[in-house]
């Protein structure tokens, strides 16, 4: 039997960068996560272990401090564009590179230039491409954004079968931890405002949905974002289904007219899914 | 050898209650993480299994969803104390009572009556104890408080001996995530104005410290707590120091002036210390 | 601009099921967690909240507990093939299946027949697709094995550029955690004496390899498993380089011959890399 | 108002260091996170700031691995012992030193020298702490030993009150994940095979009581510790009660008969409790 190397990457995994620019007595904060990963002519090392085309994992990180101190960094797919892109230029049996980034938000204390608090569970998050080609890909994206609605939602009118104990309810409690990711028809002329946009949108439509089921406010969320504003051309969920089960205080001798809930850990409804532009370009590699 | 007893104590950790109240179209949310413990005449458990004096953990359970709906839920202190008071009053078997609570985070969107986002990763705590001889102490608390000054900060001066090899620093980042839990001399009107003042009255003194070590940080915003406003007595910290190092970027040929920090995970300092009046109360039972 | 909806499934994740047999005294013990995962005619749940198409999650998690009981549940990719194909033959709605479950092991007690303790952080795996084709496929596999060799590990002749400080060695602790997932040719007679054989081999080619680099061993741990028993066609790993620095104690007066380390979390290397053979059948969703 | 310093300490957690010994081909593995804290003089560093009497954080982590060099690790009680005399009796502005220790567990792969696999979610630990008096105290212990008993296990005959609605059961899954810690009357020859012979005491008197409640089976494991083997006098254990809840099947026409479980994950029980010989010393800080 013939036994062949298949597709294989490599990087430096979870780079932990703080960078303080001082503008005066204020300064700027940028925290973030920088996961690299190469691929090209990496067939020796896996048969041999000649490392003769392997641009070290330790190299890649050094790469990432060097150019937040020499090319500075705002916005998080810029930043991993450059890294991307350099690997693979100055790199001749590197002929890929994928650079992942998350962001955690701080908010500076009031009246205050150089004191910060951290900003909510929610993290900022991109997934860039590049390619010998000269092919890059962006993706943007937000995770852990936590949102619950009290009321306006429903569920009923499902499938029945011989295991189905479910009973239909017009008003109950939606939760979930949204993650969603999406892509540019071309790139925006700044990812920051484009980013505030789509989060905003996304919260508005969360908020504004009068929802039957998850999937449908996942889809109206989508939709939103695809036109509510310039650029994007495709979105990508997945939001679990934080359940608040009603407990059952009947047996206390008390009302439970949707007042107090258990809030479950497992197991959740996991609801996954896209929405696109009918015209949406090919995505290539973007999203591996 | 006589082998006995010693202390024990038993109970429901983690009851995850969400509370929602409606006032017409505005709705309210409390989420909480309830732990309940007991303790009293349980050497018959122990020694033989005879469940006589046990009130199960299950039925503390209930209870506590039972008071959210009868009682319920504006300060999680006074809920802790309702709860703690009731298991002694009515189990004769039961002597004392522990009840814990944490308290999530939600800010309601704006121009939305119902729909809401997490906020931050901070988390508000309380501690109750409730005995038969009728005392109860309260302690209030916050964890997870995640701030950064990223100047402000010097340490030097410090003891040198065979294994230092620490240099001094004028100039550092100053990150922690504070725990801080506190009790009053007397029980405030209100413990939610008094939790939002001695909250604030931390991040205060933690932004407006000038600091030469987190320890003086830790005193300073201990007493900005105590003098900061009426009714505490004593207040304890755990302030872990999330150390970020300056990344040496010398042999790329770049400076780096405090700008490029490489955020650590393990090790970490861990500064723990308590501020108190010295005219405070004896503590009794309060922080076990 | 018009909108359409992408590829989306939903389903229950995690659902917790343990499952004891009694053979006499002798019990045995079966512990997993299950997600499954459904998508078919879902337009309309997605556009306007009709849930006519939809076979809640709740009803998934029923289903999971009560096929435990009616079937049983001996190897997990035999359980998790019944529940794919149920799905999908019973509901004309659903057009695919997807099933994954996570296996934790136990030991059972000497000479105890009902009493055991968990064995190892290792979790056995399994991902499961069917469709109303009656295409089925099977992915097996393993996370957190976690092994180390203390040397028998080198990594020199890398690439050099602008950013390098590593200095090479030619003896140095490798740790990793292996998580590898696996496909067959055809189905084993039984999943459990496969998973077994290729378990060890993973073991003996970690531990027998000589490593230049950690893909050099990755390779070989792939072609072990591969050329070491009948039936495999490809595998897949992904394995982060748990770096294991060598401490300077230099400055102490100290020699360190590889005898101290520190144990770092962030950030890793990571090596991810398949092996297959030449003639491996197209893999379709397998991996999906 | 006056306001003073209370009790505090400062150190370096979580310093996480492995050890190779290599005698021959046959290598031996030590994995450890070692935490140190020290008090003593430290009034000027929380009012102002002056940290001549602060021995820094670093200096401890460089202890830890110089120490590790200097004078082995072989049981971690003798080790922490060894750091904490040493803190306070070379720096006289520190008055104490506490060191608590993880251990990590390895298995040596069968006819291999070095090739290692980590071996069961369990953690060995130990609290040392030692004082300018010359006083030292030891506390011994693991967590996280995951242990399980389908069968021999009843609870019933509890208290009822308005707010109860389990049960009884004269059959249940019994699941927990052990916490003890325990000192000794007075040190052993060697910690090494007190700490086997513990465990194995409490592996034994779990799987060997036939459980009325979990506060019986942990008396009688406790009453084990003590009883069979030398040295022992107060073990302290915290048992959370991991549920297993049997499944209701009776809706889809199955019977259940303790066969299929729900493992739930909060809340849980959580049983807290003591034994200790009569005659035990003072345990003085041993615990703190």
């Amino acid at each position: 039997m013939q036994v062949v190397l298949g597709p294989n990457r490599y990087g430096k995994a979870e780079t932990r960068l703080v960078r303080v620019v001082r503008d005066g007595d204020v300064h700027h904060l940028k925290d973030v996560n920088v996961s690299t990963s190469l691929s090209g002519e990496m067939e020796q090392v896996h048969l041999t272990g000649d490392n003769a085309a392997v641009l070290p994992t330790d190299t890649q990180k050094n790469t990432v401090y060097a150019f937040a101190k020499k090319h500075g960094l705002r916005q998080i797919e810029d930043f991993a564009l450059l890294l991307a892109a350099h690997f693979v230029d100055t790199q001749p049996t590197i002929h890929h590179a994928r650079v992942e980034i998350e962001e955690y938000l701080w908010r500076r204390l009031p009246e205050r230039g150089h004191s910060f608090v951290r900003d909510g569970t929610e993290v900022r998050t991109c997934l860039v491409h590049h390619d010998r080609d000269g092919r890059s890909t962006v993706v943007s994206g937000l995770k852990d954004l936590v949102v619950l609605n009290s009321t306006g939602s429903e569920f009923h009118g499902f499938l029945q079968d011989g295991y189905t104990t479910l009973r239909p309810t017009t008003d109950r409690v939606l939760a979930t931890a949204v993650t969603a990711r999406w892509r540019h028809a071309r790139p925006p002329a700044d990812y920051g405002p484009s980013h505030a946009r789509v989060r905003q949108d996304l919260l508005d439509a969360f908020a504004g949905t009068h929802s039957l089921s998850l999937q449908q406010t996942l889809y109206a969320m989508g939709e939103r974002a695809l036109t509510g504003g310039p650029g994007l051309c495709e979105i990508r969920f997945a939001m679990p289904n934080r359940h608040h089960f009603l407990v059952d205080l009947a047996p206390f001798g008390l009302d439970n007219d949707n007042e107090v809930y258990y809030a479950a850990d497992r197991p959740y409804g996991l609801i996954e899914g896209s929405v696109l532009r009918e015209d949406a370009p090919d995505a290539g590699f973007a999203w591996e």
